[in-house]
């Protein structure tokens, strides 16, 4: 295993074998975007390292649409930058301290759909919901359930949640009244960020998810339970979860991951074809959920029902094309066991069994002032580390709803 | 009333009164995208006219941003070009036969949402879908229900619509299988295109419809029935409509539809106050669906239950925040009347009372090969018929799904 000239402190997330993308301006130039590397507590500038126009840039696209062998290549010439003792003269003045430089959404998103992959969270949902009826839809295990969301409010990590207004019943038939959402949640999920584009009316294979698919991201999937449970029949989540979705800085290559990748739990009925896979796409990544510095929950993504290769056949089976930027999330990852489900609803058993934190307090749902953070790591069969970085978010309070003119 | 001194024949959709905003390449040149105006039968290239950085440019968005009073400007100038005599010599060099260019997508779509505001069309689903319970969902009077779309799979008018595949049941309890949809329909739509962009957390009002909406397009949410029955519960239309939306070429202004604002039916219960209108934003269009050239259907937008301007005051309701491009449309435009559907699945009763066309043929659902085209226009008092162009698609075959790698 190759090491890195420059420090990289134990424990760190974004060591040599990992290399994550972002989009950074240095101290000083806070509007000189360009794209960088992470490495232990510093960020390589790419645009002056390699000297490639692709990465003076405001996002990761133009180099994403490259594809895999430009990402290889890229990839194969920051590690020998970054391991070869004798470029570290050369390099060293393209090294920023992470600390110093402000960090933007990573990708131009193009569109944004959110699935549904986690039976245990389906379950879950299912039993809250409909305690009467079956746990999953009748839909469920044939097809990974997903919707589209907004692409336009998927922020960077850091960037500050106003809890959103909204119509919601306080009770079950009760008129609805318009005002702050009272049970704001979170979500605990991965997004696979696409690179490469396809045709429209042409599906992509599941054995094609590494041609396309550029890496992967933390997302919280913030949640308004009231706004949604009442505005969803028969469409779908709307305003629910369209006021922000935030992920993490660092896009994490999907070639970093390799050694995560892992079966997807036994799938029966057995997919249909196009479904079906011929290497495994599970990954092995645990997560971890906290809330205000507390952890309170360990999602495990190895438990995740539907792969995301199968999520990208689905998702262009019936001939949608994809775009460069596009992302999709893998929906709330929840284990079977407790303290480990993604979201609030489910830990809290919809508000009714709060958690009592650590520092006293505790928690039905989110309320303003608090701050969720969201960490997970690769595992790999040699129990080396690969960290993902961490998407977080603080609520604000609501801004006063605009009167009507 | 102004005339212009290019000939306007007698039922023209492109009067001096309207003058539409589309994109376009001159013969010769087909990549040299640039923003023109419609007038009769020609296009006025406005990078030649106008001479302005913003009108080079393969989409409307960077002049749709420009804001209310840059369009009225441009919209004053362009009058004046093309009525004013003396101008027609300097003029008559950037017009093009509308029939010797080509048209693209005018707008980079940037989100796409469609709602659900038709009353009837709501109404007829639920007589078809839920005969023994309420015809509208409980939550149905009191927001305008809406979902997110694939901004990416958003075409322009002309763009063939391959018959998506897809997992679908071919009897009620039966398992699924992937293929072609035997159930692919239209949704005849409005369209309603935002220039410009609001902040995240704050809301748009009802009375600022007209300072963020810059126009409107003919719009066919393509629908396979079948594909969507089977995947809709509990998150939504998915894959049954991200295959393909297809738009007009030309962007109606909105101070074009002046004369056609009319108040929408009378809401009950009266609406929140965030969404209450304070002047009506309900439009008198009098749109038409022809099958191969024959018309079907005569969709009444006067109908609508839901005005635009309520759309848009809902859909920023959370705190989501508006981007130049963003496109959200009416939901199926359905009156009250034999004949006034806009799609085939209420004209046909679900298919069990096929269409009878004029030529002989009928349909329950579309077959490979079938044209559909949307008409529409506004209409004024004074009864001056202002044209919004067409939307047209002809169904290709589908193609051979991808086997798994």
């Amino acid at each position: 295993m190759k090491a890195s000239w420059v420090p990289v402190p134990p424990g760190s997330d974004f060591t040599l074998a990992n290399l994550p993308y972002g989009v950074f301006a240095p101290a000083g130039t806070p509007q000189a975007w360009r794209v960088g590397v992470a490495i232990g507590k510093h960020v390589l500038d790419l645009a002056g390292a390699l000297g490639a126009e692709v990465f003076t840039a405001p996002s990761l696209n133009a180099f994403m649409a490259g594809g895999p062998s430009v990402w290889a290549d890229t990839r194969e010439q920051v590690t020998e930058l970054l391991s070869e003792p004798r470029s570290a003269r050369a390099v060293r003045a393209h090294l920023h301290p992470i600390a110093d430089v402000r960090l933007r959404l990573p990708i131009e998103v193009a569109d944004y759909a959110d699935f549904y992959a986690s039976e245990h969270h389906a379950r879950n949902l299912g039993r809250l919901f409909r305690p009467d009826g079956p746990s999953l839809p009748a839909n469920w295990k044939h097809l990974p359930v997903g919707y589209h969301g907004r692409a336009g409010t998927v922020i960077v990590s850091g960037t500050p949640v106003v809890r959103p207004t909204g119509q919601r019943r306080t009770a079950p038939d009760a008129a609805p009244s318009f005002g702050p959402s009272l049970r704001l949640d979170v979500e605990v999920e991965i997004g696979f960020v696409v690179g490469v584009p396809s045709a429209l009316g042409t599906p992509v294979a599941v054995g094609d998810f590494a041609q396309h698919v550029f890496g992967v991201v933390l997302l919280n999937d913030w949640s308004a339970r009231d706004i949604q449970s009442w505005e969803y029949v028969p469409l779908g989540p709307f305003l629910g979860k369209s006021f922000a979705t935030s992920i993490s800085p660092w896009v994490v290559p999907l070639s970093a991951l390799d050694g995560a990748r892992v079966s997807t739990p036994i799938q029966e009925p057995p997919p249909l074809p196009n479904l079906a896979e011929s290497e495994p796409w599970g990954l092995d990544l645990r997560l971890q959920l906290e809330l205000n510095g507390q952890i309170v929950s360990r999602p495990p993504y190895a438990q995740m029902y539907w792969s995301p290769a199968q999520m990208l056949a689905h998702m262009t089976s019936n001939g949608a094309s994809l775009r460069t930027g596009d992302l999709f999330a893998s929906g709330t990852v929840s284990g079977p066991d407790p303290g480990t489900s993604g979201s609030l609803i489910e830990l809290t058993r919809a508000g009714t069994e709060p958690l009592t934190l650590p520092d006293g307090t505790s928690r039905s749902y989110l309320l303003d002032g608090d701050t969720v953070r969201i960490t997970g790591a690769a595992c790999s069969p040699d129990g080396a580390r690969l960290g993902l970085g961490e998407v977080i978010g603080r609520i604000a309070p609501p801004i006063a709803s605009v009167p009507p003119k």
